[in-house]
């Protein structure tokens, strides 16, 4: 795929998937909408396997591979769901997947990679090393890479959880989705163009690492690059092929507070029962705080992973 | 209601609160049927209007009176989700709910029944004073007492759930249910002695409030007086009427330690993203310890509640 995915790139993909992964629900709360004055629907990819959205893109960048090329591998560099999305993804196919990731990574992260059959190979914290151990895992083995986001496969597969969305839910009058590195989005924001094209599509961003959103504004991509947030989900900056997309298919980027991703996250978890991570409470942050104004409409918001340290919860 | 409720008195019961209640989806995990090496279907009360089951049983007390007794309320003792249950269906037909709290009951809770529109009357943390101050208050009020647990309309009301289960999970070989009063467990028994009647049903309670395992093996009700667990909603002693239910229609009752309960409790809110309550997880504690042998079939279980203060996790 050497080109922005189109309509029939989105539905391959959702043939492609679909063995492999949940059409996970989408969820109402009475004391949502009270509080927000607007009809919410959420899509609760926390119940996707391994815990987010993550695995969409993985499989059907895989997938899309062919036997030969797949026998190789795949690779990547991540320390969050990507990773582990990846390595489930490689091993339905019985193929390895060689992670690069920090040796300061946490324990619980390098266990899920591992739990799911993924090979790690540590790096450096350092952003050039992390390339320069990536290329050399690439040069040695022959895998191919799958970038967490940049990646026309992965927006294609991540665009079909809002093909699943814009079906549960029809007549949606916004679709708030978190954004880190924009693959999400950029697939999510495709989807509603070309199967409600009336839907607004905004992307949430945390107010610490405002990459995308004054990148938008901008016309350019602007790096935000000491950025920090409690959405560790979110720091990555967005890549060339997700900001063209965000550029042309998302009509706004609005950002929150971490204390509002939080007060959003705690929401969730004691009124809705859902447990979600930081990353996944961004959009309904944005609802409950104000800055973005749902004018009592219908509104989707993408619940992108639940998977959150129980040890380590950001209001304890 | 004078005698053990029939099916047709479970069906009326589900007409009558259909349109006040959620039909809770069922869920289920690769990773807890892997673990249990089982096919395990959990019921998701957690998600119930209230955050648990309670709402059924109330409701259905509720909905039975007539307009000239329900004008003049209703009333019980409840410090828990019964409290809030009872709050919320009176206020349906714009009646008062007295409620019957120890001046000793947490901040959220009394929070959670005044949030529903119930009327706190304090008592002390004495069970001789808590029934005086409920015998007063229905005495100058007029209120209808809507016991707990031990009231046929109530055990019919949460009899229900069992009714929506077996549809959503046909062929069951055996359902696990917390056990405390017994109004959930005697309900459900009776809707599976109807309607799936080749379903083994069993109690799990914590071991160290065993009242209704000792009663069962005795014959006859044994309280536990000073008994204690993390699960907070499962520290009565079952009643005349639940315990009679129970002794006919239950198969067995097992019980599980409170470490077995937390780790159940985590494993539920990591792997399945869903926020239990410790009382919830105890029937999963049965299966992840080996106390009940799953034996390979299709186990129902009810996630019976989902309220749990997040600043107080059983294992932070």
């Amino acid at each position: 795929m050497t080109d922005i995915p189109t309509l029939e790139d989105l539905t391959q993909a959702r043939t492609r998937i679909a063995p492999h992964i949940h059409r996970t629900p989408v969820m109402t709360s009475r004391h949502v909408d009270g509080r927000v004055g607007a009809s919410v629907f959420c899509k609760c990819e926390n119940f996707q396997r391994v815990g987010a959205f993550k695995i969409r893109g993985a499989t059907n960048a895989v997938m899309s591979l062919d036997d030969r090329r797949i026998a190789r591998g795949v690779a990547t560099h991540s320390s969050g769901n990507h990773g582990a999305a990846l390595s489930l993804a490689a091993s339905t196919r019985g193929a390895p997947a060689y992670i690069v990731m920090p040796e300061s990574a946490s324990k619980v992260k390098m266990e899920a990679v591992e739990g799911y059959g993924g090979r790690i190979v540590h790096c450096s914290s350092d952003p050039a090393d992390r390339q320069a151990v990536l290329e050399r895992v690439i040069a040695d083995t022959g895998a191919c890479l799958v970038h967490p986001f940049d990646d026309y496969r992965v927006i294609a597969g991540q665009g079909t959880a809002g093909l699943e969305l814009i079906e549960q839910a029809p007549g949606l009058d916004t679709v708030l989705v978190p954004v880190g590195g924009g693959g999400l989005i950029s697939g999510v924001a495709l989807a509603l163009h070309y199967a409600s094209p009336g839907t607004r599509v905004v992307g949430v961003e945390p107010g610490g690492v405002d990459d995308a959103c004054r990148s938008f504004r901008a016309g350019r991509i602007i790096p935000v690059p000491d950025g920090t947030s409690i959405a560790d989900g979110l720091l990555t900056t967005v890549g060339d092929k997700t900001f063209d997309i965000i550029s042309r298919f998302v009509d706004d980027i609005v950002t929150v507070e971490d204390f509002e991703i939080i007060d959003a996250m705690r929401f969730v978890w004691t009124r809705m029962k859902l447990v979600i991570e930081p990353s996944a409470a961004v959009p309904m942050a944005a609802l409950f705080s104000g800055r973005l104004d749902a004018g009592g409409g219908r509104v989707g918001v993408v619940f992108s992973g639940g998977n959150v340290d129980p040890d380590h919860l950001p209001w304890v």
